[in-house]
Formats: structure tokens, C-alpha cells, sequence
């Protein structure tokens, strides 16, 4: 069991915490600029405490956990003096483990899944990503993260910031053409859940046969007459159209 | 129980045949130009025969399906003789209704599926849309559709089309996103699987409250600094740094 300082109130905190007590760990504080929110995130734990300030070299708790954005990391971090045989790690998908590298232990805690507040997820698929200034370091970070899931391995800030970018083509991209579609179908009276059952077997194709070997459509069959029909009917969309090309061209070259 | 001849043996005829049997209809035939296709697909039924020829009028079928690529509808069509009181429906996502006038009663019996010969799919969650030149007959296609899926509805040519647009948006590019995304991996010695969790959550979440609602990620955020590495990395791939751009673009847009 480990004691944990929470330092952030978001989403990521907000999750984090509720998986470390569900795992039998306890958290023994939360800190954040904004209080209301600490007390909030406090409230739902026993015994945890809210922290108004960032000197914890009295703290009893064995991990620091910094989930706060990415811009607000270096200061936050300038800020913090923790006792010095403790771990601090922050949970972000594209900043550097040496923005911490003033501490005496230290890593990074990735979970690689987008986190809504109040939305419940299985942590327990979540693949865990991690690297720690020191071998025993990484150790406890290690246990601590197979404690919440079954995928854990080490993943360096390198290889952090590749997945970063892999992960915004696969999501943040991918939910953005669910908005285009939607904007579509809307405006022909149609609703987007009509494609519910099309995405999820496309989603689910693509992760058993690999997204190579599962493309469909009529960029990948090279029917010009479609595609035209197609860009057509965007032609008072230019931004769209664009996008259509984009892609369009890029898949048959995929094919080549 | 309606007797129903296959025009086609590709992925649909396939997936269409065995749902049919599955719910009580018979399949008399399978035409097909490629004789080794249409008598495998034909061997999977009790009692079905392979049809060397398009002259049905002496058929007992009162359903015929075109299950084939669009581009050779037009041509199939223009040889198929079937019963005057049968029903010809095309299954296209693309093709008007009207390549079927010559007939006396026909229709489309759309599935908003991607078929994968051989994958197993759940046929009772895929929407169907259906289109018929008189009631008698869009009543015997409703019916033939609701005894496979739940989910049947009308759909006009016109949605039709627009209804396949969206699909190639959120399904065809979708998987491209996914290959862009397995490529960028790789050169990391990282396998596209660690984001399974990631992309099923992400799904899920876009489902459930709407694509707007569920963005995240560096462009909806407006993190330029993130934003700006990430185009770094893709330098050497400026097909890839221009999607990144475009659609980045796109995502800050849709927040204004």
C-alpha cells in the first residue's frame, strides 16, 4: 500500500484517485490552486487532507502524483519540495521526466486513455507507460501501476511523445471526422447513432486484422465515379472537400 | 418465408445469404459471373442451385438481391429477365434506385454495414434502409429486413448517398487515421495495440455524448506549444504534417 499526494483536482486526479483507493492504497492529500476543487476530490476519500501549500517536506506520503496540465507542470514543480526519500511523477503524455529531475526520485505515471470527469472506466485495460529516474524508483512506480491495471511497460519520453502523437491521429483526429459525419447526416434530418453499429465494426475490424488489411470504401477500391459524386456534393463545403482529397489521395497511395 | 435468389457471391451476398437462411427464408440460387464463387456460396444452403444464366422468369423466387459492385449493377441489370410479380432490390450504398426501372417492382435493401467475408457479425444491431417503387413491395422489403435487424427504416436515394458520404468519413478515414497512426508506431518499435483501450474509450465516449462534447486533445485546447512539436516530428512526412495542419485547423475552428 502506498500513501499518495494527489497534486491536481481535474479529470486525471479525479480518476487516479478513485483507482488508487479502489487498489487499497490511501491518499493522503490533495493539493491544487483551486481549493474548492481539492476539497471536492478530497471529500470522496477517508482521511484525506486538502493541502494549501506546496512545501510537503513533512508529508508522510511516499508518491507525489502531479495530474495538472501541461503548461502548468514547470511551475507547479518549482514551486514543491517534497521529503527527500519520496517519488514524485507526473502523468502527462508529452512532457519530458527531466522537468522534475530537481527531486531526488522521480518518473512519470502514464496511462494511456482519455479521461472525462464522472465517466467510469475499466483502468484495468488501460496500458501504463513507465520510466523513473533511478531503478528503484521505477520499481515502486511499476507495482503502484500494476496495482490499478495488467498492462504496464516502460516507455521512455521519447517513445511518450510518439504514442502522444499516434493517439491524436487515432482519437482527437478520428472524433473529429465522428463531427464532420454527424454535421453530414444532420443535415439531411439524419441521425449520427445510424452509424453506431458501421463505426464500432470498423473500430473493432481494424484492431483484430490490423487498419492495413481492413480498409474498405471507394478509395481503396480507386472508384473515380464515387469519389466524384462524393466531392460534388462537398463542393459548398471547401474545408471538407479538402479534407475528402487529403485523405482520399493518401489511401490510394496506400494501395500502391 | 420468402424465397430469394443471390445476384452476386462477394462479402455481401455471403453475409446476406446466411442471414437470411438463419431466419427461416430459403435461398433458391446464387447467380454469379464467377461460377466457382456463386457454387460456393450456393453449398452453403439446403437446396440451392447456381444459376448459369440471368433469363429468372421461370424462377419460384420472389425476391431477387443484387448483392455486386456498382460499377457492374448497370450491366447486370440490363441482362436479368426475372417473374413479373417478383421483387428486385440492389443492396448499394450509391446507386440510385432507378437502375432498377426496367423491372415492375423493385427496390433497395441497404445495410449500413462494412462486410468482411468470413467475420461473423452481429446482423440484428445493423440498421437497414429501404426504398421501393410501390408500397406492396417496400412493405415486403421492410418485412424482409425486420426479420434480420431491429433497426429498419425508410431511406431515400438522396440520404442514401449522403448517408455513404458520412460512412467514408467516419469509417474509410477513420481506418486511415488508424494506419497513419500503426505507421507512427512502428518506427518506435511500438505496437498499435497499445492504443486499443484508448481508441474503444474514445469511440464509446463520442457515441454517448456527441463527437462536439467528447474532443480533447492539444487542437481543442489550443496547446500551440504541443501543437507545434508534434508538427516538428512530422517533418520529414509532409503528408502527413499536412493533415496534422488540416485538421488541427479544422478542430480550433469548431471551437470558436
Amino acid at each position: 500500500m502506498a500513501s499518495i499526494t494527489l497534486i491536481g483536482s481535474g479529470n486525471v486526479a479525479w480518476h487516479f484517485g478513485k483507482a488508487f483507493v479502489a487498489a487499497g492504497h490511501r491518499v493522503d492529500a490533495v493539493y491544487s490552486r483551486n481549493h474548492s476543487n481539492a476539497k471536492a476530490l478530497a471529500d470522496l476519500f477517508f482521511d484525506c487532507r486538502v493541502a494549501y501549500d506546496t512545501d510537503f517536506s513533512k508529508s508522510n506520503s511516499t508518491v507525489f502524483i502531479i495530474a495538472i496540465s501541461d503548461s502548468a507542470i514547470e511551475e507547479v514543480v518549482s514551486e514543491i519540495i517534497i521529503p527527500d526519500n519520496a517519488i514524485i511523477a507526473h502523468i502527462s503524455g508529452s512532457m519530458s521526466m527531466e522537468v522534475l529531475s530537481k527531486f531526488s526520485h522521480y518518473g512519470v505515471f502514464y496511462g494511456l486513455q482519455t479521461f472525462t470527469k464522472g465517466k467510469e472506466l475499466t483502468i484495468s485495460e488501460v496500458p501504463f507507460g513507465i520510466e523513473a529516474s533511478d531503478e528503484a524508483s521505477y520499481s515502486k512506480l511499476e507495482a503502484l501501476a500494476l496495482s490499478l491495471s495488467k498492462k504496464v511497460q516502460p516507455i521512455n519520453s521519447a517513445q511518450r511523445k510518439v504514442i502522444h502523437i499516434a493517439a491524436v491521429f487515432a482519437c482527437n483526429f478520428t472524433n473529429h471526422l465522428f463531427s464532420i459525419s454527424e454535421s453530414i447526416l444532420k443535415k439531411e434530418h439524419l441521425d449520427f447513432s445510424l452509424l453506431e453499429s458501421l463505426i464500432k465494426e470498423t473500430v473493432q475490424k481494424s484492431l483484430e486484422i490490423g487498419p492495413q488489411k481492413a480498409q474498405t470504401g471507394p478509395a481503396i477500391r480507386g472508384d473515380e465515379k464515387i469519389i466524384q459524386q462524393h466531392l460534388d456534393y462537398l463542393s459548398n463545403e471547401p474545408e471538407l472537400q479538402e479534407l475528402y482529397k487529403l485523405i482520399t489521395n493518401q489511401i490510394k497511395k496506400s494501395n500502391d
